[in-house]
């Protein structure tokens, strides 16, 4: 039997108590640390974190609460008294990857880290897997599902970006603060952490990272137009010296499988030397989903931690210019190198994601409804 | 240090050589099964299986001969003799799953069929974590990538299927006698497969089976101008009392992922009430990708086989009735029920499989060109 205390009772978090206490018989549910106050959600709810830590039958610490503090002092406190560590807090993972694992192998604990990415899909357990065989060249994919709800609905509904976003809040789908979603960042979290799995490398770098505010119904038009859709990409890639990694909207052919991946639907593909190219598709964020990649790890923290399964021991060089992509601006601003593409927009061939970023810096400054997409190379 | 033999030096055994010679360093392959005469091929090469089972030293046997007999009797002196057996032949698991792992259980073994079903996709793993946590209500997939591609090439090319037929036999990706592919024998096996990993059943009813030996261009043109594309699918339903399982083409909506796998991918969903819908995409043939999968396999055998993981326990009653679909027959034969749908095709609302295929059979004898698909329910 593992005993297991739960950090949070959020969407999230409610979702783990009540699957772990209808569903897994060999893991009992000890404690709940909920705010002051809000002891009255569950018989075992409390919120003195350090009596939890104190149960010397604590097995396995599970942090739902997400943000950095005390998620992070949490996190840590856990692994130093050797508790297994299971979250879905991408935010803290991606800022402290490198002092958990080392605390985590100190400790010869568990720190599991499947809800972080892609919700319920096993993508992190997946590439894991692949590498225990192959060398992974590149990975990319949808993984912020609130961005690929809006991109759907005003492809779905014709309606206009804002019109759909004020939607989605209203549902409950995006953040009242929405930056976190539609500029990047949640999907930066995600892309570092994948690219930390995939290439065994500590990714704390600066990243290339642009969002999809600014896209408009027009913009998917003329994408449209010419078989393409756009679509908020995380991406990674690595030559075996060294790796690079992007945010950014991508045009896609219809062709793609990502053009299809429909409402708040994520798909993640690694490529792998003797696997070729591998897709996992699935819910990427909501209550029992993610809950579901929680319980997974809690269930695997039965086994004992692999030794140094993720030491970011990899001698790669980060090196940004490993990603040229033909770049579309549609921006009233000048580009400087860019040539006609469709009335409004310009295409620029071969550059590099940081120089693409500078170009959209600069462009912003004289049209800020300026958008840009990098182009996906067709096969 | 693993030691294993290895049965077959065909594509995918000698892939399974390489990869495990060149990666992985704690499996160590001490023979290799080949015909009499064969024996120059490796170092390692013997044609006498007796011997390779009498090494006390030898921990797993990996079949990769295909066929069901000598492959029967050598996975079951294996099990026997408390050998872990890893197997890439889905003719002889869908014949004689019961008794292997009836076998395994008995000898504390384990019994690994990954590369059984969608080739490198992690799909039988896949189904297995989700069934930790959930029931599986539903999955189907694109299992089978002769006849993905010999589809994909139709609609491609605007060639026939007897064109395409041959270009591939020429390539060899299909075979001389192509009616494993094409029939739907090779889906059957692996659908019987996959029902008996999602639903834990003995899956060996008659299945209501056909294929796309009669789809022509023009009707792939048919199906287009109504949004649709003709794939074909493994199917499995439970309602959580009873089961059923069909293999069939199925007329997708464009707007659907699987419209959209190119060449000779896979990709296969399954549906559990916690993870929702989960879709794994990737080569499910070929040598490398069938090899890694093997290799993933022989990795998992260094652990202790799971304590009646798959024991076929489940109290569910095959009910074919469970598969209700609206179908499309191309025939100049007269349908009973049937209503126009498109010059030459009748539509046969609310259909069992099972009565689909007597209508399919009784329309055959009429006119033997007959095709039939069923359409996929639209969201």
């Amino acid at each position: 039997m593992q005993n297991v205390a739960l950090l949070g009772f959020g969407t999230v978090g409610a979702s783990v108590a009540r699957i772990l206490d209808e569903r897994i018989s060999d893991v009992n549910l000890t404690s709940i640390l909920v705010r002051a106050g809000k002891e009255h959600v569950d018989p075992r709810a409390t919120s003195n974190f350090d009596a939890i830590l104190s149960d010397s039958a604590l097995d396995t610490v599970v942090e739902c609460m997400g943000g950095l503090s005390p998620a992070y002092e949490y996190i840590k406190a856990a692994l130093i008294a050797k508790k297994n560590v299971v979250t879905s807090n991408k935010a803290v993972v991606s800022a402290h990857f490198e002092e958990f694992m080392t605390l985590a192998a100190e400790a010869g604990v568990n720190l599991k880290i499947e809800a972080c990415v892609c919700g319920g899909i096993p993508w992190i357990a997946g590439i894991q897997k692949v590498r225990r065989i192959d060398e992974i060249s590149a990975f990319w994919g949808i993984m912020n599902g609130t961005t690929n709800y809006i991109v759907y609905s005003m492809l779905k509904d014709g309606t206009d970006f804002a019109e759909v976003l004020s939607k989605a809040q209203e549902l409950g789908y995006a953040e009242r603060d929405p930056s976190s979603d539609i500029d990047g960042i949640d999907v930066r979290s995600k892309t570092m952490i994948s690219a930390s799995i995939a290439f065994d490398v500590i990714c704390t770098n600066q990243i290339p990272m642009s969002g999809i505010r600014n896209l408009t119904k027009r913009d998917l038009a003329m994408f449209g137009s010419h078989d393409m859709t756009i679509k908020l990409f995380g991406r990674g890639v690595s030559n075996g010296s060294s790796y690079a990694v992007v945010v950014e909207p991508v045009a896609v052919p219809l062709s793609a499988i990502e053009a299809h991946v429909p409402t708040n639907f994520n798909v993640a593909t690694v490529v792998g030397d003797t696997i070729g190219e591998l897709k996992f598709y699935g819910q990427g964020a909501g209550g029992n989903p993610t809950a579901n990649a929680v319980v997974q790890d809690i269930i695997d923290c039965a086994d004992a931690p692999i030794e140094g399964q993720q030491n970011f021991s990899a001698n790669l060089l980060y090196n940004p210019e490993l990603f040229v992509s033909d770049y579309v601006f549609r921006t009233q601003a000048d580009i400087p190198g860019g040539s006609f593409w469709e009335p409004g927009a310009q295409l620029v061939k071969n550059l590099s994601a940081e120089k693409a970023r500078e170009l959209l810096t600069s462009a912003l400054t004289q049209d800020p409804t300026t958008f840009m997409a990098a182009l996906e190379k067709r096969n």
